[in-house]
This record gives C-alpha cells, sequence and structure tokens, in this order.
C-alpha cells in the first residue's frame, strides 16, 4: 500500500467554487479517499451536469461545437485506444514468453533472439515433429557435454533448467516488491472490486502496468504453475486507467471510468483467448458492475480491436490467436454425455477442493510469518516446481503447449507417445481419416498416461500453493491443465472400455464395430472447461470463450453439459467463486449485484442504532453552532450525518457528507475571521442575515446548499430485497423512516455484514433458489 | 382484443385468506387485469416467500424434500422443455416453408410430399447446379402446356405462381383473423412490452402458437415480402409461456413467468438463425428487460437446446442451422473498410427511412377506412407482390434463398449469372482458388446487375406496406435481403473498381496486379448486416449473428463496422428503431431502461398534483367513513391512494392499493352486516375494539394490513435519473415527499410522457451521450 496518495490538499480550491456555487448538490467535489467506495449517484449526476453544459454551448461557437463532437466521439476514442493498446501489450507479452520458455532449454546459434520455431523455420534440418533443428541448440550441446554422457547431459540441463527458472522467478518477485508490489496476484478480484465502485490508488497505474507486462513473460517462463490470461486482464484494465486520463469526461469522473475499465476488461479477456465474443460475456458475467447496453457495444468493440490487433501481430504465426486452437474431425454421439457430464462434476469438485485449499493457505500466509518472506516464497515454489517437472515431459514443457497437445485429435500422421496405439496403421493415402480403427493401448500411450497422471497429481497440488505468491499469477491456463489431463485419461478410458465392450447398448448403435468414436482430445477440451468452470463459477462466458477455442457449434453442447454440471456440483461444496474468495479473504466491501438476496428480512432489522444501543447522531437544521459541528466531527468517524428539523418532530430533510461539512467549516472560518465557535449555522434556506454591527459577534452561517437533499430512504417496512437492490445500483447509504420521522440508517457495510450473517444461518438456501 | 377475459372473480376467494392473514404485505392478489403493468416488487416478494416456505418445510418429510428438489430444478426443467418444444417448432416449420415455397413453382411426381430438393435427392436426372430434375415438374409440365408454346408455359406458370400465392396469402390471413388475431406482424414489439411487465392476456397463448406455426409458412410461401424469424420469436415465446404454467412457481408469477419468455425469445432467435450466442444476446440486447445473470445462463441452455435439436430435424439437409451459411476462402484488406463503412451507412440511411416511411403507413391504416379491410389489403399487396416478382429470378424464388445466393463467393464450378465473368478460366485442377484473376463483368453478370437493381427497388419500397398487414410478418429477411442485394452491386462495383485502376495506392500493395482481391458475397453479407442493423438498430447481437453465420472470426471486423456506421447513421435521422416505433405507435407503456436519461429535472417537476391542479386524493389513517372511502372508489380511476396520517400534519404512513380497497370493502361488506356506510374505517395498527353493544351500530372496520408501508418515496429535489432507475426497475409509482410530507405521486405514465416532452424539446441530445 506504498502507492496510497492523500488526495485532501487537491481539493480545497475546488471547494471555494462549490460555497460560492448555488448549483453545490453538483459540484466538484469528486475525489475519494484511497481505500474508500464512490458515489455513483454523484458521479453519474456530475456527469449530467458536464454533458448539459456542452450541450447548451455548443452552438456559441465553432469551437464548442469541435469540443461537443470531441466529447460525443471520446467514448469510441478511449475504447479504440485502450483496444489498440491491449492487443500491442498482449502481442508483446506472447512474444517474450515464448522466447523466455524457449530459453529455459537452449538457444538459437548465432541468433540468441528468436525462439525455438522462428529459430527452425527456415531451417532444412528441422525435425517433422517440430521438436527441434541443428540451429537449436540445447544448453548441454552448447557446453559441450552433448553426448559424452547421457547422464551428464540430462544433469547439466536439468540444472540450467532449474537456474533459469530461478532466476526469471526471483527476478520477477524482486521487480514486483520493490517497482510496484500491485504487480502481483491475477489482479482479477482488484479489477471486481474497483468496478463495483471501490478506489484503490495505483493499482491501474503506470508502474504496475509496466512491471506486471514485464514480469508476467518472467513467471509464467520459470515454469510456475500460472498463466498470463488474468494478468493480461489486469494489464488490459491498467491501459483503460492510462487512456481514460486523457479524457476529462472519463479520468474525472470515477463512474465514467469505470465503464472504459469494463470495455478493458473485455479486451484483456479477448486477447487472452482470442475470443472477443467471450471476453465481452466475461465482463458482463464475471467483472463488471454497471453495464448499460452502450458499454456492451464499446466493450465489444473494444474487445474486437485488440483481438485484430493481436492477430496482425501474429504471435503464434499460425492465424490463430491462440496456441491451441482445435477442429475435431469426428462427431460426437449422445451416449458421451454421460462421461462429459462426469467430467463436468469432477472438474466442480476440483474447483471446490482448490477454493477451500488455496483460501486456507491464502490466510495461513496472511497469518503466519510466512507473508513477511515473499520472494523466499517465490524462490522455493520456484524451486519445487522446476525440480519436480523437468523429469515429466507433460509438465517440462509450457502448461498452454500441454493443454494444446492434450487437446488434438489422433490423426494418421501423429506420432507422438500420446496417439501411440498398437497396430496403427498409418495410412497415407487417408487424406481425412473419419473412422480410424479402434486399437488397445500401446506402450507409448501406456507410458503417457503414467506421466499425465502424475502430472495431474503435481499440478493439481503445486498450483494451490502457487496461486497468491508475490508474482503475477494467472489461474485459467493452470486450471485448464489440470483439467485437459483429467479429460484425457477418461477421454482414453471411454475409448478402451469402447474398444473392450463393443456391443453395449449404449453405443452399439452410434459407433461401427472396429471404428473409434471417441476423440479423446475432445474430452481434454471438455475437461478444461469443467475444472475452469469449477474455480471460476464462470458459466456462459466460459463456453462462449470454449466454443471460440474449438469453432465449431457441434461441441458447444458437451461444453456446455461439463459447465452446467461442474457448476452445480461445485455450489454445492461451497458457493463462491476463487475471485469472491479472494475478494472476501481481503475484506474488499464488494456487493455482488448479479446475486439475488433471498432472505425475507426487513429494513428495520438491518439499520442502526440497533436496540440498545447510543442514538443516531444527527444535525438539526438550527439551533447548532460551529463548535458543535466540529466536536461531532472530531468525536465520530460517520461518512456523513442525517439532517433533520429537531429532535422533536425528526423529520428528515437531507444527508451532509462529512467532507462536504469539514471543508465548509475549514473554508467558513478561512474566509470569515467573524465565524466563531459560538456562531450558529443554519441548514435553512432562509436563514437571518448576518448583522454587520457588532465587529466581535459571531456570525451565523448559512449552509443549505451543502446538504444533499435528496438522500435515498426506504421505510422501516421496506423488504431488505429492495434496500440491497438499491445499495447495489444507487447509493452509498440509505436512510430509515416512519411516518416521515428518522429512525436509523443503513450502511454498504451494514448490508455486507447482514448478508454474510444470513448465508452463515442458512447456506443451502441459494441452492433451492 | 377479444381474448380480453376479466380476472376478477377469481380473485374473490384469494381476499378471504388475505384478510385473515397477517402477512397481507405478501398475498396472492397477484392477478393482474390485461393491459396493465405487473408489480414487480410484489411478484418477487412473493417468490421470496414461496421459495422461503419451501425450504422451511423440506425437512418435515421425504415428500416434501422432493417437492423442494423439483422447485429447485424447475428452473432448469422449464428451459429446457421450452428450448425442445421451440426447437421442434422450428423444424416443423422450416420443413413446411420449404415444401410451401416449391409448391407454387411445381410439384414432385408421384411423390407430391416431397420438396424439389428432397424429389430431386437420388435422382440421376439431377442438373449439377441443383436446379431441377426430371421427377420434378412445374406446373406447366403438369397442365400439359410444356413445350407446345414458350408464352404459354411462362403464362401458366406465371399465373399459377400468382394463384398459389394468393391462396396462401388469405389462407393465412383468414386464419389469423377468425382465430387468433395476435397470431399478426412479428410480435416482438409485443414480446418486448410484455417482458417489460405488461399484461397481454392471450398473446402468448396456445390459439396464437398454433395459428402462428400454421401462418408463417403459409405467408412466406406466398413469396410477400417477409420472414419467419421475428415469428419464431413470438412463438418460441409462446411456448415459453404455456410451459411456464406447467410449473406454478413460474406460471402464478408474473416476474418468474418473464424469466422464462426471455430464455424463450433468445431461443427463437437461436432457431431463427442458427446462433445460439447470438439469441441469448438478443434476448439480453433488443428484448429482455429484467435479466439477472442466472437467466442469461439459463437462456443460453434454452437456445443451445433449440439449436441442438433443429440440428437434429435438420430442415436444410446441411447439417447447418441456417441456409446461407457461408465461409470465404479469401481474407479482406484494409482498404475495403472504406465500402464496408459505405454500405452501413446506407444500410442505416435505408432503415431510418423505412422506420419513418413503414410507421406514418401504420399510423394512416390505423386512422383511416383501410384498417377495416385487414384481408382485402393482404390479397391486394400479395397481389401486387407476385405480380412484380415472378418476371424477375432474384424476387422470384424465396428470400432467404436469394440472400443464400448473393453471399456466396464465385468459385471455379458457379455457372450462374452472378459470376459470369469475362474470359473467367474454369480450371478444373484449382481445388481451392485462391486468387482467381480478375476479369470484367460478362453480359450474365451484366444482366443479373440489372435484375438486383429492379429487385432492390421493389423489395426496398413494398417491404414499407408488408410490414403490418395482418399476417405473420418478420422483418429480419426483407431487410437482410434488401442490404443483401446493395451490398453485393456495391461489391462487384468495388471489384471492377480494382479492375480499372489496378495501380490506386489504396489497394497495389493489398492486391496483387490481376488478381481479384474484393469478393462480392462478404460486401453482401456485410449489406445485410447494415440494413438489419439500421431497421432494428441492434448492435452486438447483429454483429454475433452474422458471426455465427460466417462463421470465421476474421469477417467480424468488416461486420462490426458496417453496424457501427449503421447505427449511427441511423440514430443520427431517428433515435428509435422499428420496434420501439411500433410500441410507440400501439401505445405500450414501455419504459426503456436500456436508455439513459439524461436531463437534469427533478421529481418535483413531473409529480402530481400539478400547481394549479386538484389537491392529491389521499386517505386519513383515521376519521374515514365506509361510505367516503366508497365515493373515493367510484369517483376515481387511480391506481391506489396514499395513506397520511392527517391533513394537517401530511405525514406519510403507505399505499394503499385500489384493487385491495375494494375487495376489502366488499369482503367487510359481505362477513359482517354491520359494517354499514358510517363505520369509521381504521388504517392504524391500535384501532378501539369493535363495540358490540347496539345491535345495529356501525361497526368499526380495521383495515391496516392492506396499507404497503414500504411504498417507494423520494424527496422532491431527487433528479428524476434516480426515480427513472427506480420506475424501470422496482415499481408502478413513486410518492414525493420533502421532510416527511406527502407532496404528490409520479406515476409511470407521468415519467413515460416526461420523457417524451423532454425528448420533444431536445432531440439530439442523445447524440452528444
Amino acid at each position: 500500500h506504498s502507492m496510497h496518495k492523500s488526495q485532501t490538499t487537491g481539493t480545497g480550491t475546488h471547494l471555494l467554487e462549490t460555497i460560492n456555487n448555488s448549483d453545490a448538490n453538483i459540484d466538484d467535489i469528486g475525489t475519494y479517499d484511497d481505500f474508500h467506495t464512490i458515489d455513483w449517484l454523484r458521479e453519474m449526476s456530475r456527469n449530467r451536469l458536464r454533458h448539459r453544459q456542452i450541450l447548451y454551448r455548443k452552438k456559441e461557437s465553432f469551437f464548442r461545437t469541435l469540443k461537443g463532437l470531441h466529447d460525443a466521439w471520446s467514448g469510441w476514442l478511449v475504447v479504440l485506444l485502450v483496444g489498440l493498446a491491449a492487443g500491442t501489450c498482449a502481442g508483446l507479452i506472447d512474444i517474450v514468453t515464448k522466447w523466455l520458455t524457449d530459453v529455459k532449454l537452449g538457444t538459437c546459434s548465432g541468433k540468441f533472439w528468436l525462439n525455438q520455431e522462428s529459430c527452425c523455420w527456415n531451417s532444412h534440418t528441422a525435425e517433422p515433429s517440430g521438436t527441434g533443428c541443428s540451429e537449436w541448440k540445447t544448453w548441454a550441446t552448447i557446453f559441450g557435454v552433448e553426448n559424452s554422457n547421457t547422464g551428464l547431459t540430462y544433469g547439466v540441463n536439468y540444472l540450467l533448467y532449474i537456474v533459469s527458472a530461478l532466476i526469471f522467478a526471483s527476478l520477477a518477485a524482486l521487480l514486483v516488491k520493490m517497482f510496484a508490489p500491485y504487480a502481483c496476484g491475477s489482479g482479477i478480484p482488484e479489477v471486481k472490486t474497483i468496478l463495483s465502485g471501490f478506489i484503490i490508488r495505483g493499482y491501474l497505474g503506470k508502474w504496475t502496468l509496466l512491471i506486471k507486462s514485464i514480469t508476467a513473460p518472467l513467471a509464467v517462463a520459470s515454469n510456475l504453475s500460472l498463466g498470463k490470461e488474468g494478468p493480461l486482464v489486469h494489464i488490459a484494465s491498467c491501459c483503460g486507467n492510462i487512456f481514460a486520463h486523457l479524457f476529462p469526461k472519463y479520468g474525472k469522473n470515477e463512474a465514467k471510468k469505470r465503464e472504459v475499465l469494463s470495455a478493458a476488461a473485455a479486451a484483456g479477456v479477448s486477447v487472452a483467448f482470442g475470443a472477443p465474443v467471450g471476453g465481452v460475456l466475461f465482463s458482463l458475467e464475471e467483472v463488471s458492475y454497471y453495464f448499460p447496453m452502450k458499454t456492451l457495444w464499446r466493450s465489444f468493440f473494444c474487445a474486437l480491436t485488440a483481438a485484430f490487433i493481436l492477430r496482425s501481430i501474429n504471435p503464434f504465426g499460425n492465424s490463430h490467436l491462440v496456441m491451441f486452437y482445435v477442429t475435431y474431425n469426428k462427431p460426437w454421439f449422445l451416449f458421451e454425455l454421460v462421461p462429459f457430464a462426469l467430467i463436468g462434476a469432477l472438474g466442480g469438485l476440483y474447483g471446490a477442493a482448490f477454493i477451500h485449499a488455496n483460501l486456507a493457505w491464502c490466510k495461513f500466509r496472511k497469518n503466519s510469518k510466512l507473508g513477511n518472506y515473499p520472494i523466499l516464497e517465490v524462490v522455493v515454489v520456484t524451486f519445487i516446481t522446476a525440480a519436480a517437472s523437468y523429469p515429466n515431459p507433460y509438465t517440462r514443457i509450457d502448461a498452454s503447449m500441454m493443454i494444446a497437445e492434450l487437446v488434438k485429435e489422433c490423426g494418421p500422421v501423429m506420432q507422438n507417445n500420446l496417439c501411440d496405439y498398437t497396430a496403427s496403421v498409418v495410412n497415407a493415402t487417408f487424406s481425412v481419416v473419419k473412422d480410424p480403427p479402434v486399437t488397445p493401448i500401446g506402450s507409448g500411450l501406456r507410458t503417457a498416461l503414467w506421466q499425465l497422471a502424475l502430472a495431474l497429481l503435481f499440478k493439481g497440488i503445486i498450483t494451490v500453493f502457487t496461486f497468491g505468491i508475490k508474482v503475477p499469477t494467472g489461474l485459467f491456463i493452470p486450471s485448464m491443465g489440470v483439467g485437459a489431463i483429467m479429460g484425457r485419461l477418461i477421454g482414453v478410458g471411454v475409448e478402451q472400455l469402447v474398444y473392450n465392450y463393443p456391443d453395449c447398448a449404449l453405443w452399439k448403435t452410434s459407433c461401427h464395430a472396429g471404428h473409434s468414436c471417441v476423440t479423446p482430445g475432445l474430452y481434454a477440451m471438455v475437461g478444461a472447461a469443467a475444472t475452469l468452470g469449477g474455480v471460476t463459477r464462470m458459466t456462459v462466458s466460459l463456453v462462449v470463450i470454449m466454443f471460440e477455442l474449438t469453432g465449431g457449434l457441434q461441441y458447444i453442447v458437451p461444453l456446455m453439459a461439463a459447465a452446467m454440471f461442474s457448476k452445480w456440483v461445485g455450489d454445492a461444496f461451497g458457493n463462491e467463486g476463487i475471485y469472491d474468495g479472494h475478494i472476501r479473504l481481503n475484506g474488499y466491501p464488494f456487493l455482488d449485484n448479479k446475486e439475488e438476496f433471498t432472505h425475507t428480512t426487513l429494513a428495520t432489522d438491518v439499520m442502526r442504532p440497533r436496540r440498545g444501543d447510543q442514538p443516531l447522531t444527527v444535525i438539526e437544521q438550527e439551533g447548532m453552532t460551529v463548535g458543535d459541528l466540529e466536536h461531532l466531527v472530531r468525536t465520530t468517524k460517520y461518512n456523513g450525518f442525517p439532517v433533520i428539523t429537531s429532535h422533536e418532530s425528526q423529520q428528515l430533510i437531507g444527508y451532509l457528507y462529512r467532507r462536504d461539512l469539514i471543508l465548509a467549516l475549514e473554508n467558513a472560518h478561512h474566509n470569515n475571521e467573524h465565524v466563531l465557535s459560538n456562531s450558529l449555522v443554519y441548514f435553512t434556506l432562509h436563514a437571518p442575515t448576518p448583522s454587520l454591527g457588532g465587529a466581535n459577534d459571531p456570525v451565523p452561517l448559512r449552509l443549505f446548499n451543502i446538504v444533499d437533499l435528496s438522500p435515498i430512504t426506504v421505510t422501516d417496512h421496506t423488504p431488505m430485497e429492495i434496500v440491497v437492490e438499491i445499495f447495489s445500483k444507487l447509493g452509498r447509504q440509505a436512510l430509515v423512516t416512519h411516518n416521515g420521522k428518522l429512525l436509523g440508517i443503513i450502511t454498504k457495510k451494514d448490508v455486507l455484514r447482514h448478508i454474510a450473517q444470513l448465508n452463515k444461518q442458512d447456506p443451502d438456501s441459494i441452492l433451492f433458489n
């Protein structure tokens, strides 16, 4: 929290204008403290006023007309710029990541800046499977130990793999610690909190952008069990924040800025997965809060621009946006919905277990001494990961490459272990093999299955300890990796089941005897969707992202089935996704406006003062002195005070923000030396004219114009559901009245506490909703 | 409006329970009158109560647990059933439409039930272009005039074309008029209004479903300039409504029912275009009102189920869901964004012109005698359409087939007029022609261009008069048809421009000399998107639907460009889509919750009573007699009355619905003969106990429990933006207070009137938003 800067000094000058301005309700006191919630209503009304002013003035001169046009188009311009920036960042990050990942294994002789693929691009010695060429040299070769001793070669490669991983990871951790502490983690929980109206200064700043863009490739290349997809959302949001500041319409208005940030988040997912539609739905479903239709349309534009730029940069050299774009030649059959549902349920189980374990570990880190040694933790986790990963070919390579390999279907020309079936006839005349014969598992595949099972176990466990260390840690790829392994294993199992029992009624009609009708690659894809769904509890956006990866409408049904079962099973074991869990763990005041409030409590059950408490601190419209108010401000910490007619009638007049009151009092002292502690303060329209007779008499102070005359009020009988609805859309506090008399106040924190309490009492209510 | 049935009798029995029930706020008086707005708050709180009851009781017995589970799963079950039904309906309608369309031109000898394609499926005499076979006979052949005289043949075919079109259209009009008047039109404006909380009884009923399903194919087959895609949304919504009634959770709760209807609308678009994701976005963006995340997920499931069923029925026999699924082999180039933007702008212009003209014509129909002769109108329009369509091959065929032909790219084996370029070398060895040489227009293409220009003119005009006649009339296909023609014309123009000026700097680098780099088919697709966008003002859903049709991420940018320019240009000439226009024309009380309210008026400017009006009709909590209240009910028509403490203090207590008051008074008279006109009515918690002394004394009546104690209240200084927000989400009316004193009331109609007035004063405010 070193970025925490007080902005109090900046607002003093605004106040002078405010006090002299009759439109005191809609003013410029829009700068909030760090770790405070914005007032959506106030921001929106400020924007409305600004907009009206431009409208009225635009006929004055040509310059004003141009300014009006600029204002009208700036919404599109800013998302265009954000899209361009997000696409460029993603492209560069992809290229750097690929190079760093390859550098861990070797280097291109004479051209160290090329990665393995580019190095072997024009080589005549390239191996058909694309695993290497003579120009690409492993470290063992460079150090001259190749061929001398197999064990030594292996040892040198192993050692250098670990050393380079350690260098990358500790460099990333150091950079994060020194320059941008906010650059760690995935960033999605915080972006979600910020979009809900919370202020975390510096979280989306220039330094965070720079450091996260540098450290994300380092972290991925160090072979930790993490991805760069979550960080890309954070990086895109940083771009959004930075470009928003170029346009006062967005930069100076926290509510409007969040429209740009929503679009930026969509662009982030769009470039992470090459799925613009999925990105927009992710922003809508998962991270955004206030998402009007106009934002949807602009988010889509932003996501599309970013994807288009990324495609032009073409980091993977395959004209697709992602590493594991696949198409399958074979259809799926209805009976397969059973294993797909099973995969979904297992994915949900894994997700629930992962969330519990990871939250418990993060809590432990927070409350123990472990939290004081972030770099040591990174080094230890990296060492364990690298040491355990190298011997297994599936963990040695980058997780996204592993997924790419697992989701492929076995064609006639594929020669890797995953496709090693006994007596598999490689028939060159079959250009598209629609029904390759089913065969039993070969020895290569048996080895691969063992390796995959070990990889599954290892990755499943290490990810728990990785998500939360102080480097950029995305969760999409590790989750999908675990799921892809699980799916592939089940896929091979189902395939062999069909082979061994060809006469089972379930598949007898679908699968012609002796021909394979099961595509294990599709199972891997379904498994990836299932675990990702279990961990994040995404629904529509998950299916759409996976749909954009597979590029065929026909596979959307298996993906949907897996996502549904994953969500159901996951919700049965804990009703929050990993992001919501981390939001709760960090104690951010996040009120989920996508959850329905299902309880039947009333406003009177939640409001303060509770029975037996001190009465509510209020301000009377007449009769209080400057000294009284200063005492009030000194002795309380409330965000604001209700203004009432008098203690007898208790009729509510309005609400006075603490901030406005402090500034008004300071200002009054400053401007007029006759404002003394015993000056009377009038919060009424018609106050007595200050008598200018006695030079040393205390002059009365009129502060009617700083009272918010339209506070949100509800009656004590109002169902809490409506109060929650009001809080998630409109305000920071609601005043509770009965027959026009003020009874109490409900703040966002009261609502959050109430919801937490109800959910504890009645955890399964959500299931029957 | 013959379906209008009063439901008053049904609620009398409910009231008895209500009066005796202490939970009077949450009761079963949920049946609304026809053409009234539902109370979202009341419906949601009823659902919450029902849900809590099931929760509390589920531990009582195994049966209760099962009931709870059934309740929990019914949300998924109902959307599954709706998806199945919508998919089946769409499949059947597609098959019938295809058959009826072909019957207009001829019949299959011996197998009259086959359409042309099925008839020629196994034929050895089938022509390579798929235009016919010897089994398929035109009517002229059957009547034995073939070959005798070319003119006579043409005449007989022409006549039978017109006659069959007239028969189909008048049959459709008769069926609609006799059985289901609500089955006419596209239905989308009404579905949108219903989803916003309006009640139109019978609009989504069994008869409407049946008649619309029968008449939609008839209307399409009669070659009128209309589509079945809009009606499919209406048909799917009917399925949604019918299946919702199987589950009391949805059938008996108007708010929950609308969740199912939103999902059904998504399924409708999903089957209409084979675009499940686009369908969900259409439902979200265009028609739905209350759309929580849960509904998004279920809508997606529903849309996917429907698409899957339709694919299994396979009405087009091509494993794709739509007639005009296309993929292009060639990329597009950056310079082409200029013509794409131009097409977009033209599409927006066409849309704006169409909306103005169509609304003017519909207004004329409404206010003149024309409205009294719906069937005659249908016959006349059909005659003109059929007579003018037959001579032109592009208007003779079904509009969706025409679009399918226009969006195709010219391959080496295509021999139709659209691909007739001079010296076009058909090279059989080129299996995929990536860069066919550019050539000038051939004579066939020149003819085709003339025919297309005439078709454009004719279709553009006749659609204005067609949308609104009393048969099911969808607007998607005709709009897309006009756009596809326009796009193809411009596409050919650009192609020839590139051919004639190969050295222009714009395309010199992209297009290699002598090779075509322009795909006129893509221009047709972009044009279809542009006009559809101009007419409906869809944005994201439009692009996603077209994206799902073309099936390639790379063409999404041109589509986006066209949609953006179309929307901007269209909005510049009139800020409402055709559906909103028709909603306004029909006077439905629709408050758009997707538009931002951009004005700076306050609640006090909108509330009634206005200055100089009669004071507000209110009820005092004590002192009014049964006679007073009965007089109030007789002499006013208000929806309800605010309850205040007394005329002196004006403190607001609550709100009493007219309906509740009438029923309570009737019931009191019925149950207790001592309730007389001069009985005092107490709306307080502690009323004097009725003195049972004098047998004929009027007993006092306690009606505290029917007062709604949590009415929505706002202060007079509340910005109207917040009031609009409250109206679109929460309530039917808001009470305006000042310092706890009741000042006035704002109803939905006041808000709508206010918005209409502001928009009239300041029409361009929206542009600068």
